[in-house]
């Protein structure tokens, strides 16, 4: 998976533009959907039952990641990660990436060709071919990523369809990234496995499609925190839902990070952001796919998101725009 | 096409990022190709023929435009020809635009609202849907789109398949916008046609599937300069192309302004970019569409690319990564 060695020391305006594109997409394996990968005009990818799913994420260096906490490489699995846990959150399979690079003259090539590394890396463990982008020149790195999947002839899981009695679950994890961020902010790099957790997360994509098989409603990606999350599936399924606190899993780990630092290991749980499991209602009595594990239940109309049947007291996730 | 109404003066902090979302997508039209649009974790988006063509290009305030000589609805405009433009150099049909918004806090919604306006606008003309997109908080103003394309069962047009003997044509302007930007640097705002052919390119879409069904052997977008691009279409397909100057539209108009500016209006069709006319090699005998005009021959393996038979003189087109 590694890419062509590019001289020590360079920078991304000393390679050029087709230099840096010829370094970071050489060698590179392609997965049976691309169809025409990257080097001309566009990308052509297969989309096997005439429908394409689409997403678009943004990173910007110093808002959604630090190079002084993490690699460009775990910043370029993040990038990607974020993107193909949206196509798994439709009940889609990632097909491919595209990649929008802005960053400034002088970042050194070495940089691009890590953050490229880990895109590829991340793309290919879930399937997907790293299909075109575009380089260009700006003031801060901004990494935007497109991802595209493949529905397999099923139905998109939207957000809309949860409906009262459905069983509420989750498949990976929750609050890793919050206490990971709690960590790195009072400049600890460990315990390594919270910390990472922050610098990329680790979606199970095979988790989307698995719930569209087994009947999901609705299903979400928990990017700005459980709570915040189901109450975009509660609002656009116009249902409330109720989270049972006993049915969540705080890891021990997260419980000696929270012990460590003066923090409650429920709340980055419940409001934690960036960990990108997926949240999914289910039908009263269907069973649950590896690895979902059942956290709650759909409630009456307008009852709003609740915990074990109560208002949650604090801050529900991550609030954008907050300058 | 006009968006919501936002608030006199708000800022997209004080909106928020659900609050902008919904005033720039709510109540748009959306094409038949748009499965599901805008506000869950991913659009849907057919691809009948089974294929998706996709790419992305990322513009940069400073770099790609600027807002003292732009409009915000221009540089939307710009933002998605441009990438219209790739899809259409594929032989391809638009169908849906995915949009990567960066910008600082205190942006005025306003001026994303017109950039959005301008989006839709130039998505709309080109049969095209705006299925999504993501709006984060950055130093700079960064617009990244993604667009996709349907084949309509035909083989993409790529840049490696001019064969020697092969007639050249373009359809849409050259050297208008490089003009422009001449006008505009020397701080004039006239001729408005030049100047605005600057502020945003008028590609004709629909000439590219018109070459691929009179069976183009190659096409690029001309982005960077019609040597530059046809440089890579020769590289691609490994021919030399010649240029004839006789055959070129120097239009009056860019006689005019170079003769007012002291400039050679021949350079800027040779070399200007950012009209997104586009390029392509036809058979011998192939009829061109309309709109397509000839403009030199394919010539023999590894000749470059030729002016009137001779090597160009002048640098060929723009230089990425400059600093």
């Amino acid at each position: 998976m590694s890419s062509q060695h590019v001289p020590n020391g360079s920078t991304v305006a000393e390679l050029g533009e087709f230099g840096l594109i010829r370094a970071v997409t050489e060698n590179r394996r392609q997965p049976e959907s691309t169809l025409l990968g990257p080097g001309d005009d566009a990308a052509v990818v297969a989309a096997a039952d005439s429908r394409v799913v689409a997403s678009t994420d943004v990173l910007v260096q110093g808002v959604h990641f630090r190079l002084d906490w993490s690699t460009p490489q775990q910043v370029g699995r993040k990038a990607v990660a974020v993107n193909l846990a949206d196509i798994a959150a439709m009940g889609a399979v990632p097909t491919a990436v595209l990649v929008g690079l802005a960053c400034p003259a002088d970042t050194p090539a070495d940089l691009v060709r890590g953050l490229t590394d880990g895109m590829w890396e991340e793309a290919a463990g879930a399937g997907a071919g790293v299909v075109g982008g575009d380089m260009v020149q700006a003031d801060q790195l901004v990494v935007s990523i497109t991802a595209l999947g493949d529905l397999r002839g099923r139905a998109a899981i939207t957000r809309s369809g949860a409906r009262p009695g459905d069983v509420v679950a989750v498949c990976g994890r929750l609050g890793w990234a919050a206490a990971g961020l709690a960590v790195l902010h009072r400049g600890f790099r460990s315990p390594v496995s919270v910390a990472n957790a922050q610098r990329f997360p680790e979606p199970v994509y095979a988790a989307g499609p698995a719930a569209a098989k087994a009947g999901a409603t609705a299903m979400i990606d928990v990017s700005d925190g459980l709570l915040a999350d189901l109450g975009h599936i509660a609002e656009a399924s116009g249902v409330g839902i109720d989270v049972r606190t006993e049915l969540l899993d705080v890891h021990p780990r997260l419980v000696e990070v929270g012990t460590a630092l003066g923090a409650d290991p429920l709340h980055w749980v419940l409001t934690g952001g960036e960990d990108h499991a997926l949240a999914a209602t289910f039908p009263p009595f269907a069973d649950l796919p590896e690895g979902w594990r059942r956290i709650g239940a759909v409630t009456m109309p307008d009852s709003g998101v609740t915990v074990d049947g109560a208002a949650y007291a604090g801050e529900s996730g991550w609030q954008h725009w907050l300058s």
